[in-house]
């Protein structure tokens, strides 16, 4: 049984929502060692968010960031904990409606995802500074 | 430490929401060796997602179906990618709030669901085709 | 490999968000013994839910209430479901909307929270009465 376990820090991204497979993969190469396992990719924060959704057309994203900045806005009325901005509220929502953690299935090796598949970083403050990521991996060696 | 892992391909669904909690266990008929441990269902797709919900009274998978076509319309007109059908970009949003991975416990050979919890697949396109899960289940033998 | 699972039951809680954070640690202290692992928290009902956020301002679970309430009102009057009751059918679609388990790292025999990380119950019940958690962690040995 096989267990790793790294850190990544993110360095500060724009609002909006990143594809961020490419770092995810380079920051647990031992990915490789593992034949039959599972992946979790843990976003140690609450006002950012974890999916998974398609890896090609950039417009997906912007197309993300647009539904839920109107289903979530900005400087909603009725919320109380607005001290610290109007887009730290809805973020908090929206990291919740998306999630803080992702889990993945690992085969031969490699992650089982779809072909159109990729993991996308939600990015929900104006300032969100540098994101903290914790990723574990586990399973059956080759 | 055991780990099972397969491959389900379900054929071909009606938009909306469906119960195949049957099909996931009889796709990994080995979680009766695991003593303690998990099951993870993951959808190789985009446009698709899982959540467990209320299992018995079908009209709550139609109100799913009502709800999420509401809360996201089809031809949204502010949506940017648009090229792959009015339900192409709103089924990309509907998977992530649901999500595309379930993790569910394993007690004594059974999965640790309530009374009243089943596995859905949300099927989110008018034409998803068939849909491809990966099920793997992992922990201790009896 | 170290397997632990523990049911949890908690008492009647009001309708809204409660941190329960303290309640799940103190069910599975064998947490303690894991160097390197995962922690998974299961509920086993379909109209209350489990999320991740905010673990400081008591406004941050006010405003989670105000927020999902409007965002799926009690009462809805096209849904078919409501024998239950008119915050039935809203309970199963937040239950969906936030997920019924979590999966957290553990580090050094502490969970890989954030500072500002909690579990949050979401009871989206007037009524919802105890609610059953299954708490499995599993992972390296110190």
């Amino acid at each position: 049984m096989l267990w790793f376990q790294h850190t990544l820090t993110l360095p500060a991204k724009t609002r909006g929502f990143h594809l961020i497979t490419r770092e995810v993969l380079q920051a647990i190469p031992e990915i490789s060692q593992v034949k039959t396992g599972m992946l979790n990719v843990f976003i140690q924060h609450t006002s950012a968010s974890l999916t998974i959704n398609e890896n090609a057309s950039p417009d997906v994203r912007r197309d993300f960031e647009r539904y839920f900045n109107r289903s979530v806005p900005d400087s909603t009325p009725y919320f109380e904990h607005d001290d610290e901005g109007p887009d730290d509220m809805p973020a908090h929502i929206k990291s919740s409606q998306l999630g803080a953690s992702l889990n993945i299935p690992i085969q031969d090796g490699r992650l089982a995802l779809g072909t159109w598949q990729g993991i996308y970083l939600g990015e929900h403050r104006e300032r969100g500074g540098s994101r903290r990521l914790v990723i574990t991996a586990f399973g059956q060696g080759k």
